[in-house]
């Protein structure tokens, strides 16, 4: 099976490939991986990152698993699998999405308890199959609505890295860009690079380089030029939470792009899953920001840059009020105008 | 003879003492220098940097080398002399102020050539002081205006490194924070790291902990939060050259950090001795911005930190439109308003 690095990802009779993001942008190596052990250590060691990937991966660790296990009766079939559940639920504690396909393959192995062991193993391939697929279909999704919002020949922004490989495939917001190559269409696309943690250098740089579509870096206090010399026409960045009235919480320096998109006169659109929009949350004040360590900026490039027992701020959202998002894109289409109303409209359709 | 941060280029009886900056902020060390090959290394090293601290070294060095020539006739003294100033203007061949500083020990060793060659000595040792002095007084002055637009407790935001390092002491974007200090006022001082060079934490971060003024790092792309959240209530910047219309260029970054401000209603001022400021530049548009390597982004501290043969955009200054400073502070005083009319008036006063 070929790995492509659009699908960081995949399974194929008996094997789990992972990219191993870790070694990226020096080394693009995908892991091979037949035990469960294997599976864990990927995920616990963030050699796969992204929520939708991880939750992809915990299934197909699970399967792999499963594949394993004597062919007796369920109840000892299922014992065992929840042992392995477990194991792999234990991997990166606080990730939601882990959590989230586990309990769905837990919910195939139940609803397929009658079957011979035999056939619930291939039930649960197909399931893990079908959680990748949906993932695939939401970005693909995603990037079909953005097309809309695009260009042959554009120059487009966008920071840190909501892309394919945190995905099953084509990513949030570089999924648009993906389609656009598909079609043919030539972007021209800036990526910031994206500090304290470099994802737009290490990632968005290396995966869009890896498709052929045409990058440049920058750091991220070039951004404010490149839209004064036109060479931005679009924003497009992807969201941790996006709150009931539109207000959206993403990597930290996303704020100031909105306002500096509104200074040029350029769109700033929010690629955003339905699965992170997230209705109890009534708006950006109620999002809470992660705090992070100084050593991220003071020892950012493996040297110390800054005196010792300097103070410092890091927080790794910032929050970007509805009213600077020209349209929030989701798989099931682009909202606009008065996102308290349209994003409920959205969930009751 | 005590060293003080705040003054990187000191000169005392036969000894040159000069903050070797390549070695910050991890270590602080001060050279001591007697011979002016340690002096022209010193500013070929770039151990010594920032305009005016390169021309005052330039000055001390040659007074090292013409206090050890013989004390003989005028003319073999000057020939020794001017052998010594080509020599030290080698070390740097593009600093304008390194020329400038020379030509002043030149045409004084010229106006005493009637006196005893060791009272010559003297005079030019008088000059070299004479020319740090100056310095430090224009950037006091740039002080004393700019405290009028602090007041105690007031967040500040600075970028890149306008620092006292950079100058005779003081600084220029900084040195209403020392007048601050001397006050007896707290500020609260946030400097932009400032990619790629991060001059912002190797540097501003160091100089103002060094002072004891409340300091906190963050990344470039922090500074537009830090101003959503009423942290800074005004940007001080320096300069590298102001146009005659008010356009002003500086570090990138500077340009995004003047909408933000603007955005966020808070005022945004420039730092500019007069000698900065080029009546003979219309606008911004006729200022050259120098395009720099890759390798300043992608390999930013000994790391590959970004995929091979990316491409990069790296412009080491932007333009800031006059119509987005508040104020220019000069030594000469405040300007404001009509930049064209205000900057012609202040070279006729």
């Amino acid at each position: 099976m070929e790995q492509t690095f659009l699908q960081s990802v995949t399974y194929d009779n008996g094997t789990l490939y992972i990219l191993d993001q870790t070694l990226l942008p020096a080394v693009t190596e995908f892991l091979e991986i037949t035990k469960v052990e294997d599976a864990w250590d990927a995920i616990k060691q963030l050699k796969v990152r992204g929520a939708p990937a991880i939750g992809i991966a915990a299934a197909y660790g699970l399967v792999l698993a499963a594949n394993k296990a004597p062919e007796v009766d369920f109840s000892s079939f299922y014992k065992n699998f929840k042992e392995n559940l477990e194991y792999l639920a234990s991997s990166r504690p606080t990730a939601v999405n882990l959590f989230w396909a586990l309990q769905r393959m837990d919910e195939r192995a139940l609803a397929e308890k009658d079957q011979p062991v035999a056939l619930i193993k291939k039930k649960l391939e197909e399931e893990a199959h079908q959680i990748r697929k949906e993932d695939e279909e939401v970005c693909r999704m995603i990037g079909i609505h953005g097309l809309a919002l695009l260009k042959d020949g554009m120059g487009v922004l966008t920071h840190c890295n909501a892309g394919g490989i945190a995905t099953a495939r084509y990513g949030t917001a570089l999924a648009p860009f993906y389609l656009a190559k598909e079609k043919g269409w030539e972007l021209k696309v800036y990526a910031d690079e994206t500090r304290p943690l470099l994802q737009g250098a290490r990632l968005t740089a290396w995966e869009l380089q890896q498709a052929g579509i045409d990058v440049t870096l920058i750091t991220d206090s070039m951004a404010a030029m490149i839209m004064q010399k036109g060479m931005a026409e679009a924003v497009f960045v992807g969201c941790d939470r996006v709150a009931a009235n539109g207000d959206t919480a993403n990597k930290i320096g996303t704020y100031g792009l909105a306002l500096l998109a509104k200074a040029h006169n350029i769109p700033f659109y929010v690629a955003a899953p339905t699965s992170t929009i997230d209705m109890k949350t009534e708006s950006g004040d109620a999002i809470p920001i992660e705090m992070r360590g100084s050593e991220e900026i003071t020892h950012g490039f493996g040297k110390n840059t800054a005196p010792d027992g300097v103070k410092v701020f890091n927080p790794a959202f910032d929050v970007t009020p509805a009213e600077l998002i020209t349209a929030i894109i989701t798989e099931k289409g682009i909202i606009q105008g008065n996102y308290s109303e349209e994003l409920k409209k959205l969930f009751h359709s």
